[in-house]
C-alpha cells in the first residue's frame, strides 16, 4: 500500500523503457484532494539535477497534485536539453491528469551525465496515468529502485488518519537537508506551512542523520502531500510525531540496504555541548574510512573512533572521552579500559557510544561500515 | 644515506624488540653540529599522542639534538604512564649522548591504545646509540616503517649543501599541518626561524595536500634539522625550493605507497578564486568514496567529481565547470563532452583536471583510489 495507504492518493509504477532491464523504471503519485497541500524538502548539494531545479519552484506555492519520480538516469549536468525533459514529463503528467505543470514534483535518480529520452518519458507518464489506483503504491516503490535490494515502504496509523511512504537509496546517503527519493503521503488534513515545519523537523533528526557513505547527491528530495480525504485536522504534536517516526522507519531501511554493507552502525554521541556538536562529531566517525573497515573486520578499533573526532570543532577534552561498542567501554578518560576482546562485532547492528563530558546534548548518527562489497557495487556501477 | 646524506648526521635502526615481528622498530638521528637549529610541524589533530605532546614543548626553543622514532606502537590514549614512556626515552636518549632531555624529539607510530613498554624503550635506545653512524640512515628508515612496504628516502643536492630525508606512512594520510613521521636533514647553515618559516611553506604544498584516505592521524610529526656542518649558508630562495622539492618527493613516495592503493590520482584544480578554495575542491573529490570506487573500477564517472565539489563553499557555477581525466574532457560547461570511453584509467598515475572558470588559483591534491585491498589491510590491521 505504501503511498496509497492513505485516502485519496493512487499510484502507479510502470516499465517505460529507461532501464535496458525492463523492469519497472516510472512511478506516479496523484494527490486527489480535497487538498493538494505539500512540502519538501531537497539536496544541499550545489550541483543539483534538472529535476531539482524544476522542483524547487513546483513547491513555492505548497500545492502539489502529482509527482513523477524515475529510476534509469538522474538527468544531472545534461544542460537545457535536459531540463527540457523534465519540462515535458511534467507537462505530459499535467495534460493527462488535468492540472499544472506548476503543480507537478519530478524527480529522477540513476547515473550522472546520461540524457534522458523525452519521448520514453511521456509515454511512460500516459502509461502510469492509465494504470493509477489505490492499489498501485507497491509498483511506485518498486519503480524507483536502483541498486535497492528491496523497496522500502511504511504505513504510521494516527488517529482517524494515516501517513504512507516509500523511499529509494542505498548509496550516496549523506544529505545536507534532505536525502534519497522519498514520497510521503497523508489523508490528514494539514496545510502547507505546517507540513513544511513538520518535514524539516523530522528529516533534520533521521534522514539527516543517515550518512552510509559521506556522498551527498544531486537528486535527493523528500516530498509530503497531503489530502484531507480523512476529514480529520490532527493535534500538531501527533501528527509531527507521527511523520518522524514513518521518516525514522524509511532511514533505518535505507540504511539496512546501504550498498555492499555488513554493518548498521548507530554512533550516539553523548554529553556535547549542543546537538550540532554531538552531530558534528558523529559525523566524523561515520566518516572515516578506517574506523568503517575495522567494524567490517570485527575490529573494537577505538583508537580511531578517538583520531576521528579530535579532527572537529565541538568542544571536548579529547582525553577525557569514553568509548563503548556494543556495550563494552573500551576507553575510559584517554586511557584503555575494558579489553577490545570483550567486544563482539559479529551482529549487523553495531552500537557506539561516545561521551564526550561536555554537556547535556546528544545526537545518534547512522551509518554502515566499509566492505569490499561496496567497493565491488561502487566501481561497477557505470559498466 | 638518507638523513645521513648531509654532513653532520648520524644515525642508527635497531631491532628494540617493540615489533614482535623482531624487524627494526627504533631509529635515532643525531645532529652533531656546529649547529643545532630545527623546526618542526605536527598534526592538527586535537587527538595528539604523547610524543607529540612532548615533540610539541621540545621545538619550542628552535634547538634539537636528537630525534628518537620508534613503530610498533603509537603510544597515544595510554594516560600518564605512556607520557612517562615518553619522557623517559628522551632521557635515556639524552643521558647517553650527552645533551639535555629538552632536546630529544620523540615520534611514535603504531596502534592507538597500546602501552609501550618503557625498559625495552630504554634498551632499545642504548643499542641505538652504539649503533650510530654516518651510514645509518638507510636502516634508520627502515626502522620506522609500520605497514609501508618501502623505506621511503630522498636526498637534494644544493650548492654546496645538501638536504636528506626520511618518511614512513602508508595510511592516515590527510594532515591539517603536517603528516605522518617525516625527517629532513641538511648541512646547510640555516638558523631555526628561517627553518620553521621554509618548513611551513613546504609542507603547505607537499604533504598537506597529500589525502589518501582522509583520516588524519594522531602522531603526525615533519621534523626539520640543520647542522651548517657544511659551513655555507644557502641563498634564501634555493634552499626553500630545495626543501620543497625533498617534501614533494617523500610525499609522492608516500602516495605510491598507500595501503591498497591501485591509482595515484592527482587531482588538479585550476580556476578557482583563491587557493584555499582550490584546496577545497579538490580536496572534495580526494574524500569521496564513490569517486575513489569508480577510479579503482577504471570508470571515469565524472558525474561523481560534479556531486563532490557541489557540496563545498568555493565559488564557482556548477554548471560552468568543466572536467577532464588523462587528457580527455568528459564533462564541458555542465554536460557530457567527449565519450567517456576515450579515458584510459588503466595506468597507476591518474590525472583529473577540474576548471572552475571562477578565478585564476590552482591547487593540486593527491590521493588514491578505494580498493579491496585498502579495505582488507584496514579492517585486519590490530588482528
Amino acid at each position: 500500500m505504501t503511498v496509497t495507504a492513505p485516502a485519496g492518493f493512487d499510484a502507479a509504477g510502470v516499465a517505460a523503457g529507461i532501464k535496458r532491464s525492463g523492469t519497472l523504471d516510472l512511478a506516479l503519485v496523484v494527490n486527489r484532494g480535497p487538498s493538494n497541500a505539500a512540502a519538501a524538502v531537497f539536496t544541499s548539494n550545489r550541483a543539483k539535477a534538472n529535476p531539482i531545479l524544476w522542483s524547487e519552484r513546483v513547491i513555492l506555492d505548497g500545492r502539489v497534485d502529482a509527482i513523477v519520480l524515475n529510476s534509469g538516469g538522474a538527468n544531472c549536468f545534461t544542460g537545457p536539453e535536459g531540463f527540457q525533459v523534465t519540462h515535458r514529463t511534467a507537462e505530459a503528467a499535467a495534460s493527462a491528469l488535468g492540472v499544472a505543470a506548476g503543480d507537478v514534483l519530478i524527480c529522477s535518480t540513476g547515473l550522472i551525465g546520461d540524457q534522458l529520452d523525452g519521448d520514453v518519458l511521456e509515454e511512460g507518464v500516459h502509461a502510469a496515468v492509465a494504470r493509477l489506483s489505490a492499489e498501485g503504491g507497491g509498483d511506485a516503490a518498486q519503480a524507483i529502485m536502483t541498486t535497492d535490494t528491496t523497496p522500502k515502504t511504511v504505513v504510521v496509523e494516527g488517529n482517524g488518519w494515516r501517513i504512507g511512504g516509500m523511499a529509494k537509496g542505498a548509496g550516496m546517503l549523506a544529505p545536507g537537508l534532505a536525502t534519497m527519493l522519498v514520497v510521503l503521503t497523508t489523508d490528514a488534513d494539514v496545510p502547507a506551512a505546517l507540513l513544511d515545519a513538520a518535514l524539516r523537523d523530522a528529516t533534520r533528526v533521521t534522514f539527516d542523520r543517515l550518512d552510509s557513505d559521506g556522498c551527498m547527491s544531486t537528486n535527493d528530495q523528500v516530498t509530503l502531500m497531503a489530502s484531507a480525504a480523512s476529514g480529520v485536522t490532527p493535534e500538531p504534536g501527533a501528527f509531527r510525531s507521527a511523520l518522524t517516526q514513518a521518516c525514522r522507519e524509511l532511514a533505518e531501511q535505507l540504511q539496512a540496504d546501504a550498498e555492499g554493507a555488513s554493518h548498521d552502525i548507530a554512533i550516539e554521541v553523548r554529553g556535547a555541548l549542543t546537538e550540532d556538536d554531538a552531530v558534528e562529531v558523529g559525523r566524523s566517525v561515520a566518516r572515516n574510512n578506517l574506523f568503517k573497515a575495522a567494524i567490517f573486520g570485527n575490529d573494537p578499533n577505538w583508537g580511531r573512533v578517538l583520531a576521528a573526532i579530535g579532527t572537529t570543532r565541538a568542544p571536548f577534552d579529547p582525553y577525557l572521552v569514553d568509548v563503548s561498542m556494543n556495550g563494552v567501554r573500551v576507553c575510559h578518560a584517554g586511557r584503555p579500559d575494558a579489553p577490545r576482546s570483550l567486544v563482539d562485532l559479529t551482529p549487523r547492528a553495531t552500537h557506539v557510544l561516545i561521551e564526550l563530558h561536555a554537556g547535556a546534548a546528544s545526537a545518534t548518527i547512522l551509518t554502515n561500515d566499509l566492505t569490499h562489497d561496496y567497493v565491488h557495487e561502487n566501481s561497477a556501477y557505470a559498466s
